[in-house]
């Protein structure tokens, strides 16, 4: 049996994991990344426990490598570059520094890096709703949009490492300000922080009555309005309407260019499952190119959250 | 030296002709495809010239094979589906058929098929624009707009060998009908189609002076508006100003799903040169998402238009 470790390097959490190549996750600790401002210690605190996961076997020779999922990973290049929501500046060389490190610590294995979208995207593939699907897109409902290609098999790097940002594909060219610096980006409407953008204007802008209205404005968010929507409350039902109508273009669109198989999608704003879904699919099959009609499944991710992004980290070191 | 046998099936002309490795054109013949609207007679036909080329090479094992560039050719089944504008309806199995017709005349040749625009993709590739890059995209603005993906050195063919569709991503969801059945599919803007719908509904809409006024409306096309652009009138130079801005963005959503390194354009359209070219890559930077700035070049393929087709489709053998 071949072993891989697999980080997901998040803002807030770094959790490791020991995982074995059938997506078993033998062994899982994480610590505080914000408790580390300083990348030195960081990194000295990551090493530890990679080395206390590499002690869960039995021989050191089974494991294949290291893999890390995070913000503005580069696959590449091995680095994490301008990651804005990181405490550690810059261009950071984490895959030599990482290697490095772990030879001092007698532990000789490859370090592998890619974003974390990718990284969902890895997981899929290997134990997820992909398994055996040669094309497919990954998509990622968190804060923002994120996703993976994967064509023929392959993940989809693309030029420079940086492939997958359907996110910030332009959906309407005079709308939304995005962060990104541009207007109409997919994420500014069918993200967590999109639906709540639309919740905000539907609020402010019409009288409607709505459950919505006895949140404070702080706690309205992709989780209130699942909520309040799977309660029959009407002006949250058009929220998610809005946001999977305006998805489905994105998806369309994606389609268009590698035509898919399959979609899967995760992240926060996903839990809020078939009330999302059901519009999604509807408005998909409508803005497909035909050629492309009913051959393309939506599905949600089958992975455990809290562990889909470590399973997709381990699976850079076995492919 | 290895030979392929290219053939240019369109419309209104197919021609085929015997390449070698380099790209060079050794021997070329063509003859209307609308004179055979039978299949069978088609066939016929293409075998004749298909064997002519073949005595041109002195011995028989040196060619690779057969490749067809034809609208709606899919890679995977050999087939065309249900190509508009062919005279032959339905799905003909090309491949299967050319390969026992073949046999039957001495030459055990592998036939493989595909679309008009992936030949173009392949042909940059082998010769052109994009020889030696891993990464790119090819765009014809023809009457529609065609394209092709390259990912990693491969064409993307995608679940079912119809990807690369851009011209049919939605840039305005609720802008100009396509013939496709839905809106704002990025040809009904930026193809020599598109421009004329543009340049007719500026001439209708309001009283700019034009040079375009003088022609009969049937006149109006990419050729008429880009001679027009090129004496400066500003009509003419508005009609290309907003096709560029709306490709613009097509090409930038595209990059942002596959990262490529080049953007290569071909076709009618593409003749009007540095005059769409300039605002294009002005509006393509501003529509860029940020990591992929100054990094994607837009260039003009490098092949001769009579001849680009052909050579893309006889790289098919040399894959």
């Amino acid at each position: 049996m071949k072993y891989s470790i697999g980080v997901d390097m998040g803002g807030t959490n770094t959790s490791i994991g020991l995982v074995d190549e059938n997506g078993n996750l033998i062994v899982k600790s994480n610590f505080k990344t914000t408790d580390y401002p300083v990348l030195e210690d960081f990194l000295t605190e990551l090493v530890k426990h990679i080395c206390s996961a590499s002690e869960k076997c039995e021989n050191i020779d089974e494991i294949a490598g290291v893999g890390i999922g995070t913000p503005n990973g580069n696959y590449y290049k091995g680095t994490i570059e301008l990651a804005p929501n990181l405490p550690f500046k810059g261009v950071i060389q984490i895959k030599k520094i990482l290697e490095i490190l772990l030879i001092n610590h007698g532990l000789n294995l490859r370090v592998k890096v890619t974003n974390d979208a990718n990284a969902a995207g890895m997981g899929e593939m290997m134990y997820g709703a992909a398994k055996g699907i040669k094309n497919f897109v990954m998509i990622t409902l968190g804060t923002g949009v994120g996703s993976a290609i994967i064509v023929d098999g392959k993940m989809v790097y693309g030029s420079d490492g940086f492939a997958g940002e359907v996110g910030h594909t332009i959906i309407f060219p005079d709308g939304r300000s995005c962060g990104c610096g541009r207007k109409g980006c997919l994420e500014t409407y069918s993200s967590a922080t999109g639906i709540r953008r639309t919740a905000l204007e539907l609020l402010h802008s019409t009288s409607k009555p709505s459950l919505l209205r006895n949140l404070e404005e702080e706690e309205i968010n992709g989780k209130t309005i699942s909520e309040a929507a799977g309660q029959n409350d009407a002006l949250a039902l058009e929220c998610i309407d809005f946001t999977a109508r305006i998805l489905s273009i994105g998806l369309a669109n994606t389609v268009a260019v590698t035509s898919p198989e399959k979609i899967v999608i995760a992240g926060g704003l996903s839990k809020a499952g078939e009330l999302l879904l059901k519009p999604l699919r509807t408005y998909f099959e409508q803005n497909l190119y035909p050629v492309f009609r009913n051959k393309v499944s939506i599905e949600l991710s089958k992975l455990d959250d809290n562990n889909a992004a470590i399973l997709g980290a381990a699976a850079l070191s076995f492919e």
